[in-house]
């Protein structure tokens, strides 16, 4: 899609930026001081994933966790609080068991991606066949017929550790989404991805596969990063590799749920909108802490702040707790869908995603450009003083559940929390409150009330 | 046992130690250097856990552990490789599951204690009651009958980072032997530890319980930290926590098996013994390589590199892979047995045990003291430039394998790898051949290698 520039949005950026009124400066430093002083967004953390636990769409806990959140935010008497129906994927993970009948039946440590389909009910014995490109499964074509691909793909470790651990994960996980279907166009049984991890204590990292509707289903999963290693060190010394595999997912019928919305109306320009915006639901295999629990915990506290200080933002603020980012997006699109219907794309001043869990803030991410992103970032000083001065990096891409909106348009950012442990624990058994620090969820937090304030004031 | 200080092991360190011979030495440094600059004993790990595996007691993987051993040594037309018979226990794990059926079913990340007897096949449904101490269970005494108790024991982080991390094991690890057994004398119907792990990411780490032959025997297990801290949260906020538990370990009837014991004889005191040994059994999550494959790695290593180089120690080199160090020590009590039949007990001079993992060697514990270890440590002095000089502690206690023996007055040895992340792997499924650095398992086994001649050409 091609991106249009809306004049709201470009009216502010340009015009507004270079000088915010003092009322607008203070606001800001108001819910920053206040979040950083009185957090209790660790609080809401904590309930969200100890108490409600997992969150994967169409779950029980998914459920819960909408419930739930509904009932913090209507407590807090905002201007309005609602469920904005969406039909969800509902996948079941099941068994998932693999062991190594070539090595004396060596357990391998495995876990299905989503949307995988089942193998059979006595499982897919076969050989292994290892690539590390498309372009080599390509040229091995249907020498991998009746045979388990596996993809080795390692993550660039050296980006992860120098500050780009996106990219890394983004080059990584291209197997993951389009690798099943790849291998199954030359007549594979099975696909197998290497965890795309950071860390790992024979941990196997989930996430979302992508059928080719056009291919056969053949059955997806990731090993564990040793796992990934022990097959491929076999295979180098040029060993006969077979592997029996047991994967029982089951894709349930579609199951109703909600995006939560949540609103401060704007005193002046009530019509126009500043969203801040994180995922409500989860992976199966954990509680979803940073991925992406600690995103809605932000979200939920940034309005408690706003309203315990009765702070009156010029434009409308609008907290948005996604359902369904991890395996259909259909949450985003719902979203989208509905303020296309309420004609309101376009009232949409700036859209703010938190969805990359909750180190100490560095910076964001943000659609803006150039003499307009410069404009905006002397603006926004007031939020240097969470923690070191923030980096602004300007992306088409600042969040997946407000990918629609910034692909019509809309003026984007996305919190950017340091990423360098963040692929350690991502869509792991490990995803887990201890792995969030309540100062640091704090200062995200506080990052992201300043910034919708800012936006919202000017 | 009080211990004895044998005449042979005493003269040996306060007479020979101050001046060793130069072609001791020379065996020595020339040992070291051929092992640094042409080492095979990551071939040798990497094939006893990457085709081989697992190797608990009693289990396939352990027999072919054996016969695989044999065979290597038997290859090098040592001066005798043979096969001691022992008995050993033969424990098989089965399912492990638990959930938080007070908290939405969360699943609980657990594995069970080896030699744990099972739940019901339904599981067991009960109240999770937590304590941290012996002397907190005992002054709720019968109030936790019914329950099931969860001992609260962290690892001592300060200690494992100052390099401490074996004490710190020690203290944290006493609920794991003696916590099922304490609290059934209440009336528990089952035992949990927080696994005794100073790195997580939800990984649980298993090892022996004790059982106490007067009291019922209750299942017990290890939670993942995570799990752990989660269970202790919603304890400490007041909530009442309510677990079901799945486990189906059966322990099936001792089974034969063996330590290999391997000679290079002595050139002039064939009958005076130094001994280097680890073990060939592992726990059954993972392919233990640094529990204990690389000891044994070592052992096989170092008879190769004595045996290449021509070295005709003066005293007998004896290499032993113990059976069952994890879960009974019958190996280690068998080979004591049998030495002592052969009334070769006081034969052995030295001991020297290796069974903590292959990070960079620091030093050797040692059951010298005084001014015999001041003697020593100089005349050792040719290990220094293995890496940093090492550092030799005493300790009553410098192996388990080799305890018997110690424990009857025979110098001892341990080799110390650096300790700091031995425990983030120790027992735990990602204990897997990764773990190990080829260098480091090269110093180690130098060090062994030019203690062994250094000993034995006393």
């Amino acid at each position: 899609m091609i991106r249009k520039t809306f004049s709201l949005a470009a009216t502010f950026i340009c015009a507004g930026a270079l000088a915010l009124p003092a009322l607008a400066q203070s606001d800001a430093d108001r819910a920053i001081d206040y979040e950083l002083a009185n957090s209790r967004a660790y609080d809401t953390l904590e309930y969200l994933t100890d108490n409600i636990g997992p969150r994967l769409s169409g779950s029980k806990g998914a459920a819960l966790a909408v419930t739930w959140a509904t009932k913090q935010l209507r407590a807090m008497k905002l201007d309005d609080v609602r469920n904005e129906p969406v039909m969800v994927p509902h996948w079941v993970r099941g068994v998932e068991r693999a062991t190594l009948v070539s090595h004396n039946d060596q357990k391998i440590v495995l876990t299905a991606l989503g949307g995988s389909v089942a193998t059979p009910e006595n499982g897919i014995t076969a050989d292994v066949v290892e690539v590390s490109s498309f372009e080599e499964l390509d040229r091995l074509g249907r020498k991998v017929a009746g045979k388990i691909v596996y993809f080795n793909n390692p993550i660039d470790m050296s980006l992860v550790e120098s500050g780009r651990a996106f990219d890394a994960y983004s080059k990584a996980v291209e197997f993951r989404g389009a690798g099943p279907s790849h291998a199954a166009q030359y007549g594979a049984v099975a696909a197998l991805i290497r965890s795309v991890a950071s860390a790992s204590l024979r941990s196997p990292h989930t996430g979302s596969l992508r059928y080719d509707e056009k291919q056969p289903k053949i059955p997806g999963a990731a090993l564990s990063v040793e796992d990934a290693l022990l097959v491929h060190r076999l295979l180098a010394k040029g060993e006969r590799v077979r592997m029996h595999l047991v994967l029982t997912p089951r894709t349930l019928p579609d199951a109703p749920s909600f995006n939560v919305v949540a609103e401060i109306r704007g005193s002046e320009r009530p019509n126009e909108i500043v969203l801040i915006g994180g995922h409500l639901d989860s992976w199966d295999l954990a509680t979803g802490a940073i991925d992406d629990g600690s995103g809605a915990a932000m979200c939920i506290e940034t309005m408690r702040v706003l309203k315990e200080l009765g702070i009156k933002p010029k434009r409308t603020i609008r907290a948005v707790l996604f359902m369904n980012e991890e395996n259909g997006l259909r949450g985003g699109h719902a979203y989208f869908d509905a303020a296309a219907k309420r004609e309101e794309i376009a009232k949409h001043v700036a859209v703010i995603e938190t969805d990359a869990g909750a180190a100490t803030p560095v910076g964001f991410t943000t659609t803006l450009e150039g003499s307009a992103l410069a404009n905006f970032t002397r603006a926004a000083a007031p939020l240097n003083r969470i923690a070191a001065p923030l980096t602004w990096e300007s992306s088409r891409h600042t969040g997946a559940d407000t990918s629609p909106l910034t692909d019509a348009g809309v003026t984007g950012f996305g919190l950017t929390p340091d990423p360098r442990h963040y692929f350690d624990f991502h869509h792991s058994p490990a995803d887990t409150l201890d792995k969030v620090d309540p100062h640091q969820l704090a200062q995200n937090t506080a990052a992201i009330a300043g910034l919708a304030v800012l936006l919202a004031n000017q």
